[in-house]
């Protein structure tokens, strides 16, 4: 028995390259007994890949498998309930370590409450655990690095928006704003493809696939394969170039 | 004389706390001979302050001191006209050192493609330099993990708006977005929380002033004094929670 609970650390990794890990994100993943991760079946886990080569073989290593789903199940199934489900029972897993006095350090690819499955863990830990957030470098950051292309200037808006909204949504939002940056491309890249085109947008977007990752790809617009845009890729609409 | 030429880097620093640099930021800044950064007259430079301890003391400090000016100058003056004669000067200087072999880190609080004044160097100088971008963790990540709350969940839009938009135009934005970042506050907080207040977005708004940094400030919105809001403050309608 320990008198003490653990802390949990929902921790940012970055968008791909490792040394865009901060220095407190590595000091804590260092010093954390169990590094938990989410990961789809099969796979090695993105987050996890980032930082890997940092840990020791003592540290527990624990892998929260992403239930195999899809958005259109058929009731009383549903998509948000298996979800539900998933988190549930990782909280109570990542519990368990707390309440025996062990750190639990969550990798997140990116910055952990930007879009990030983190969330979901904090929801349903934060009111029970001590808990931090180690910010980190966002996708949307990133790809603009890569891209060497300014965001946004000055007091120019920027809305961030997914390819998942339906064409009207999308239109309507990237028509009143000065810069835009559009996430879960996937399947949605025609969808976004043709509403730049009637904005008169295409111009000036760009687009990254895996910015900062070591098979990373910049393609011009108009050459990306929209059957073969993956997960991991984004858009940018930069805002006009202020002149100051 | 050099038969090569040294590479810009701009380098972000992140929002305040000194362990919120990322590896290849410390690693650029070592290596750089040129250590550039923005500074009021009178200040130190809050970019320079979060990295000062790391460097050498053979490294040049370049600092970028901006002109003491208004946004609101009578012609034949404009602030425009001042602030890119400003940049201009800025890229001369080190483009100097550039063509003298020197590689130049140019740090920046934050991200420097997000609202970062880089930028105007990066416009200025990237067609006729190696140039390389070192994204940071930007201000309202720093924010969101202070106040530990989640940003934006799943395919929710994210709207990046300023204090210096007009009520109107920020009561149209707030209106068609799941979430917000308010950046530029200061004397522009009340106008904010009119806003927010109009909206019926109030509760659910939270605010932080200097975030991550040493003298950060968590405040209730409701105690905010408008006329003591700090420039490096900023305001978070964080995403309806999605339960997942
Ligand atoms: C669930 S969100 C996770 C965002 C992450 N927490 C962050 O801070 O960027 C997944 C989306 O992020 C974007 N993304 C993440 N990493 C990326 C990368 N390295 N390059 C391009 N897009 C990326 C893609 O648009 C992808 O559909
Ligand atoms: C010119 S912008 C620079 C943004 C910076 N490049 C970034 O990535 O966050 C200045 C605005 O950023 C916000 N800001 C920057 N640092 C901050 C901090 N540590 N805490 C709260 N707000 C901050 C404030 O709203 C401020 O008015």
């Amino acid at each position: 028995m320990t008198n003490h609970r653990g802390h949990l650390y929902g921790i940012g990794v970055g968008p791909g390259d490792p040394e865009l890990l901060t220095l407190k994100a590595l000091r804590l993943l260092k010093a954390s007994p169990v590094v938990a991760y989410f990961v789809a079946k099969g796979k090695k886990g993105n987050a996890f890949g980032i930082i890997e080569t940092h840990l020791e073989d003592g540290q527990i290593r624990l892998p929260l498998v992403y239930p195999v789903t899809t958005e259109a199940l058929e009731p009383p199934l549903s998509y948000e309930a298996v979800i539900a489900d998933f988190y549930d029972t990782a909280a109570v897993v990542i519990g368990e370590h707390l309440n025996a006095g062990r750190d639990v350090a969550v990798v997140c690819e990116g910055d952990p409450l930007f879009y990030g499955s983190y969330m979901y863990l904090h929801d349903r830990l934060s009111a029970d655990f001590s808990v931090e957030v180690v910010p980190g470098v966002c996708s949307m950051l990133g790809g603009a690095a890569v891209l060497g292309t300014p965001l946004v200037y000055r007091n120019q808006s920027l809305s961030i928006l997914s390819g998942v909204m339906t064409e009207d949504e999308l239109r309507r939002k990237l028509a009143d704003t000065d810069a835009a940056v559009i996430m879960k491309l996937g399947r949605n890249f025609d969808k976004v493809r043709r509403v730049l085109d009637e904005l008169g947008l295409t111009g000036r977007a760009r687009y990254v696939e895996r910015a900062t990752m070591s098979n990373q790809r910049i393609v011009p617009l108009e050459d990306v394969d929209p059957m073969a845009s993956p997960y991991f890729s984004l858009l940018i609409v930069p805002g006009q170039k202020w002149q100051g």
